[in-house]
C-alpha cells in the first residue's frame, strides 16, 4: 500500500421497481463477494433498492426510507460494519414527508453522510424535492469523497465544487438512460462527462450505474472508474449484463497531479477574478 | 438554408517558427480552398502565424502584432473581405509592450474583436499577460460566436461563461500537446474535453490544432468540429497530417436542443442558489 490506496468496487445490476427486500438482499450478497476480493469502497446505483421509474407520487413514498429508520440502511450499515467496508448507495430517502433522490455514505462504523441530488432528471420533478444540503465532502481513513448523482454530472460546476473542497474521488449512483445520435463505439456521453470532469479536476470518479429495462426505459451501464489523467482504470462495463468493475486507486495522486509543471496547477489557475460575475448568478429570465 | 446554417472549415497546418510571411500566405491560400468549397467561417491555429515554442521574451516580442498595424491581420482582414467570411485566427497580440496569446475575430466588414486567452499554459508565462478581455461573445450575421484558446478548455467556467451569454458556437484556435498515458484508439483528451463541453452548454465547438515538432515540442493535430449534442459532425483530424475539416452547422440547434424535456433546460436547471459561494472564490491559500 501507497500513500492511500483504497480498491474500489462499482456493483452494476439490476435492480427491480418495488422489490426493494430483494434488491438490498442481492446488493449485500454482491458487495460480500465484493469484499472479499479486497475492495474496501463499494458504490451501489441510483435509486438501487427501490426501482427507478415510479408511476405515482404514492408508489414513491411506500418505497421511501428515513436515514435513521429505513430497512435497507440498515442492511447496508451492518454491511459496512461485518465487512468492515465503505458503501456508497442510492435511495428514496424521505424526511418531514418530504422525498429525495438521496445517496448514503457509511463506514464501518456506521452513518457518514448523505446526499440529495441537486439536479433533478425529468419526472423526478414530480416526486422529489431538489437537494439542499449543498455538495459535502465526506472525510474517510483513505481520503475526501463526494457525490453526485447522475444528471449532476451533466453540471461542471457540481465537480468543480467537490474538487475546491479537496474531493480526491467523487462516487456516482446513477441510472443512466440512452443519449441521442450516440455514434457505433464512441463512449458513451455520460462516460465522456466522467472522464472530462476526472481530468480537469484531477480526481477519480467512481460511476456505478445500472442495467435492464424499466417500465419502458431502459438504462445503459457502463459503470467506468476513472483516474485524474481522466482514463478509465476499471470499465466501462456491460451495456446490458450485470457486473462488478474493480480498480486499485492511490487517492494520493489526485492530489499530486494536479501540478502540471513550473507554472500550472489546476485549482489555483482559474481565473475567479473572471468568473464571478455570471457563474454564481441566475441565467436572466427570457435567457435562453 | 435553414435557420442559422453556417459551413465552418477549421484548417489544421504546421506553421514553421518565426516564418511570420510565408505562415500567413499558406493559411490564406487554405482559406481561399476552404471558402471555394463554401466555408463561411474560417478557424486558424492558437499562434498560427508565429509559430509556438518561443525561445525568449525578446524573440515573442519580434513576432507580435498590434491589431491595428500587424500584417498577418491586414492579409486575413483581406482575405475575410475579398471572399465574404469571417476568420478567427491566433497570433502574438502587441499592446503597450505587453504581449496577449490571442485570437482576432474578422468579418467581411473587418474587425469584429479579440480575445486574449486568460489561461496561460506553462511556458507561456514567461512571455504573455493573462488576457484582461475576459470571455466576450461576439455577434455575427450567423449567430453568437465565443473563443477560447487551448488551455482556456481546460477550465469548464470558460466554456459556461459563454454559454451563459447564449453563445451558440465556440472557436478554439489550439496547439495541443500529448497527454500523459492516453490509452490505444481512445480519443484525445483535449478531443474529450470539447465533446463534453459542447454537450454540457449544448453548443458547436470548432476546434483548430496545429501538427509537426516545433524545437522538440510535438503537436498532436484531431481538429474537430463538434455538434450540440457532443458528437463530431467533422474530423478529428490526423494526429500528423495537415488536413481542413469541415460541416455545415445549423447554430440554432445549439438554443434549440437546451430544452431536453418538459422539466429539464440545461441553463435553467443550474442551482444557482448552491454555486455561488465558492466557484467565484479564489482558491484557499495553501489548499491543494
Amino acid at each position: 500500500m501507497s500513500e492511500a490506496e483504497v480498491q474500489i468496487s462499482c456493483i452494476q445490476f439490476e435492480p427491480r421497481i418495488g422489490e426493494t427486500e430483494q434488491n438490498v438482499a442481492t446488493s449485500v450478497s454482491l458487495i460480500g463477494d465484493a469484499a472479499a476480493g479486497g475492495s474496501k469502497l463499494i458504490v451501489l446505483p441510483e435509486l438501487c433498492n427501490s426501482g427507478y421509474v415510479l408511476n405515482s407520487r404514492e408508489e414513491a413514498y411506500e418505497l421511501s426510507e428515513t436515514v435513521e429508520t429505513g430497512n435497507s440502511i440498515a442492511a447496508w450499515r451492518a454491511a459496512a460494519a461485518d465487512m468492515d467496508i465503505h458503501i456508497v448507495a442510492g435511495f428514496i430517502e424521505r424526511q418531514d414527508d418530504r422525498l429525495y433522490n438521496s445517496a448514503v455514505v457509511l463506514g464501518p462504523k456506521g452513518l457518514i453522510g448523505t446526499y440529495r441530488k441537486n439536479h433533478l432528471w425529468n419526472a423526478e420533478a414530480l416526486y422529489f424535492e431538489r437537494g439542499d444540503l449543498g455538495f459535502p465532502v465526506f472525510h474517510t481513513p483513505f481520503g475526501r469523497i463526494g457525490v453526485l448523482i447522475c444528471y449532476d454530472g451533466w453540471f461542471p460546476e457540481a465537480w468543480r465544487l467537490l474538487a475546491l473542497q479537496g474531493a480526491d474521488l467523487v462516487c456516482v449512483p446513477t441510472n443512466w438512460v440512452p443519449m441521442a445520435e450516440q455514434p457505433a463505439n464512441s463512449p458513451a456521453m455520460a462516460n465522456i462527462l466522467c472522464m472530462a470532469a476526472a481530468h480537469s479536476n484531477s480526481m477519480f470518479v467512481a460511476a456505478c450505474d445500472r442495467i435492464g429495462t424499466e417500465r419502458g426505459q431502459p438504462f445503459i451501464g457502463q459503470s467506468l472508474i476513472v483516474n485524474p489523467n481522466g482514463w478509465p482504470v476499471a470499465g466501462p462495463a456491460s451495456v446490458s449484463e450485470p457486473g462488478t468493475v474493480t480498480a486499485v486507486c492511490n487517492l494520493s495522486a489526485a492530489r499530486r497531479q494536479r501540478t502540471w509543471n513550473s507554472f500550472n496547477q489546476v485549482m489555483r489557475d482559474r481565473r475567479t477574478d473572471l468568473y464571478p460575475e455570471m457563474l454564481g448568478t441566475p441565467t436572466r429570465p427570457g435567457w435562453y
